[in-house]
């Protein structure tokens, strides 16, 4: 664990490597230790056939989301992958802008949970259109 | 429920609308009523960082998959819709295509199920990187 | 929807019915619209074989909750049934009292959801044991 | 891991402790390396409302087939708890017997993962009543 200042470069870090997170565009909103805030702004190609992000962005997000919350809480040089994610879409997520709340809600020796709310903003108006939860195990990382 | 022939085309036609489904490059490769497999060519953009495929796209072609095989044993103009959807990464997905085979499980008037496999090939050989089952609702679509 | 004293009457009523959970012991600690509280007293007959509360029994309460917040904002004659129940098991169950408090998160016309924060306590201390999400659905009922 | 005939008693070992499995009366079906069978008569203390078995009930009986399926798979001194279950009600469970069929899908060094199919069975019909995913992991235990 390590101070907040470096665990928002941490985070951001992370999301700036290579790959899929970064294809898509997303990036941290906010990050302290044991929570991180994702977002993702409104593309044609994030989208399903009702013209709302589709499930499985929304999924990654919040998949996302949650591993950069519960690797804030882990010693240096590991990192915690997703065992297994279970997503809610409770309501269209037609909004401009996605945005993943997680927070840990354990941090064990083997296991770790991050519950996740995901929002859909319009302008100044925000509303649920996802919940998340995911649990993760802590393996070794080095390459960051 | 139409017959084999037209179920194929009707998962195809659905594929190639606009959207994320056809950013990603995700292809049908069977389907039948009650039964859809949907697969994915590896690309740079759709790893995470231990070059592996993302679990966020996973999920969504997992959740894709699901709809679809659900949406084949709807009467025409009606499709089935995510409400949730619960994934296991069971194995690192390293291989060169994605394979998700979802087959329904239930079909209600009000709800369906789907279980799916995910397979990472390589070649000739296949491997479970994952499962998830999917619960969906039925909605009217009259777009297609 | 009705005034907080009916829903309290209500949701009692439902435990008193004969069946699982009057066998378990379980009761009613709070509910008003979209939300209600169950309780259950340790007894050997619940455990497991480390002496907490069983796997199972933690399942029922949740659930057994998640129905009655969801019911209580649902139109009288019309009661919430589980389609899918996901817990994670945070901590052992190793209390005095087991404590399931549920929340509505989404009501609709054909879909609701709970999420439900259970509580393992011992004296004044109480400790969250597992976290869990239902999706009902609303059916006819008419036998209360 | 161990032969059959070992398995079969190691499970029927874990049923017949004192506690929650034993006091609703499940007991073992089939076990083998991999696979474990529970089953558990109907009796009007395991039902629901609608006199068909509470959800809880067949979470529970689900939960403890998967951990027993998992357990086979371990080295002898160790056995799987469970991390996470996901429960999908797909029918009403309105039969006479109730029976939870787990098989492993993945046993590694710290996770591992069994599908339960669960059955009503009334006479020599059996159908469906609901599928589970469970997640777990390994810890030692001695008492057994």
């Amino acid at each position: 664990m390590t101070d907040a200042s470096t665990i928002q470069e941490l985070v951001e870090k992370f999301m700036s490597l290579p790959g899929y997170m970064k294809s898509i565009g997303a990036y941290v909103r906010a990050a302290e230790v044991g929570m991180v805030e994702l977002a993702l702004n409104r593309k044609p190609d994030l989208l399903q056939f009702h013209d709302n992000f589709h499930g499985g962005v929304i999924s990654g997000l919040a998949d996302h989301a949650a591993g950069g919350a519960v690797t804030t809480t882990l010693p240096p040089g590991r990192v915690a992958v997703t065992v297994d994610l279970h997503v809610n879409f409770i309501a269209p997520a037609n909004g401009e802008t996605l945005i993943a709340k997680a927070r840990t809600i354990q941090s064990g020796r083997t296991i770790g949970v991050a519950h996740v709310d995901v929002f859909s903003t319009n302008g100044e108006s925000e509303s649920l259109c996802a919940v998340a939860v995911a649990t993760l195990r802590a393996v070794e990382f080095s390459a960051v």
